[in-house]
């Protein structure tokens, strides 16, 4: 069995900076919109609000079928101070990145926001999306030094896959991005030859064993409703991040930590 | 010899739309920051200034030396309705991307702030900056699909190398960037594997005949002070934009559309 890099740890250094944050004063009430008709959305929905309510942050968990439902709880946001907002995605309805673009940036915990995206874009590692910096903490955590490493991403949405690859560029790592649009052949080609595989499409089954080096990293930030990842395996050889338990706990104490930082700094 | 790709055919096509633009009556009034010091610089505010003016468009010509002289200039053009900015860079001063973050989105022809950053990396190609909307406008003029293809892009700037590998992400290719911290023997064998190679880093010597696979494309956006651009030989098989010739005639039209789009739209 492969070596894992478990998020627990990583997490709880994370939710010691939350605390003393708090500790400090400071204080946030948490906005969670979430399409009650979208399961996915649902349990990440509820992952924020626990986590807000452990650390005796209110939240308003507000259900939004559609784009003015969503501009009417944005609009009740706006006017409160402490507020942060956070999308629990997919809303399921095709305006949502009109949406997400109505987010005060300084509110946008989910770094969704042209404005963050591009600070990030920029170079600032302080404005990754909650998974993008779920993989940077692990990677500083376990002081993994990705520098002139060749680095695959798979995947290019603008909350996983493009803020993992820009983390990875920034980091020395050379990086290629694979999507849907790619030949699966090539995918499998580019693995081989990988040293960090970062796994950010939410499909299974796009990587084998035989398509991995046993030196490689495995970096897995799928989700699948079985509760395992987009691996599906587990590697023999190689460093990964397992799921559950690799990525994903990491994120929503990563998301909390960004709405803090955007209202008050570092 | 290869086969060229020139860029005059498609800077007259962007150039009947800047005129079909004025000809309805839009007007832009083009402040140029340059430092006198920078050679690079002041050649790149020539053509752009030379342009406006064959264009009937004001222009005001500003030396900046460092941050308060930029800051200065920029609330000036803040104050003029139809003002647009051009930065002509290097600014040789270290707090340039300070300066930059302080242009109006809405005149920064450049696209050089996190804002139009962040429209482009969400997928919006209208905000490509004047280097990476050349590269966009040949594709389109020689009708060259780039999608599924393996594309390798050398150089991540902000500028240059990354709003390219965002549009050939988006244009479907999937993309390698390689940059100053990848190892050259690393930067060789990916260029033997790609279908299209894009020089974006403004060093020669990196890629040489032999790292070509004769059915790639190569776009080479350097300029180097020989005239030559980044590849420093002609490709014998290759299909290439030549230098100059090739992406520079381009660039300057494109980023006098975009001071133009940004200020009245499509």
């Amino acid at each position: 069995m492969g070596k894992e890099l478990l998020g627990k740890p990583v997490r709880e250094l994370i939710r010691s900076k939350i605390r003393e944050r708090i500790e400090k004063g400071q204080k946030i009430r948490g906005y969670i919109l979430v399409n009650p008709n979208s399961f996915e959305a649902e349990s990440y929905a509820k992952l924020v609000a626990s986590l807000l309510r452990t650390f005796g942050q209110e939240v308003f968990l507000k259900e939004v079928r559609n784009l003015s439902e969503g501009e009417k709880v944005l609009k009740e946001a706006k006017q409160d101070a402490l507020s942060s907002v956070f999308l629990a995605r997919p809303l399921l309805f095709k305006e949502e990145s009109l949406l997400t673009e109505e987010i005060p940036p300084e509110k946008d915990a989910d770094m969704l926001t042209g404005t963050n995206f591009g600070k990030l874009a920029k170079g600032d590692l302080r404005y990754l999306s909650g998974t993008s910096r779920a993989v940077k903490e692990l990677l500083d955590f376990y002081q993994i030094d990705v520098g002139s490493k060749k680095a695959l991403v798979v995947g290019r949405s603008v909350s996983v896959g493009l803020p993992i690859a820009l983390l990875l560029l920034k980091k020395n790592a050379y990086v290629t991005t694979v999507h849907s649009k790619t030949d699966i052949r090539d995918i499998r080609e580019e693995a081989k030859r990988s040293d960090v595989i970062v796994l950010a499409s939410g499909k299974r089954g796009l990587i084998r064993k035989e398509d991995l080096s046993p030196s490689s990293l495995l970096i897995d930030c799928g989700y699948q409703e079985d509760g395992g990842g987009d691996l599906g395996f587990v590697p023999e050889e190689n460093v990964y991040t397992p799921v559950p338990g690799g990525v994903g706990p990491v994120t929503v104490s990563a998301l909390i930590e960004n709405a803090f930082f955007l209202k008050y700094g570092d």
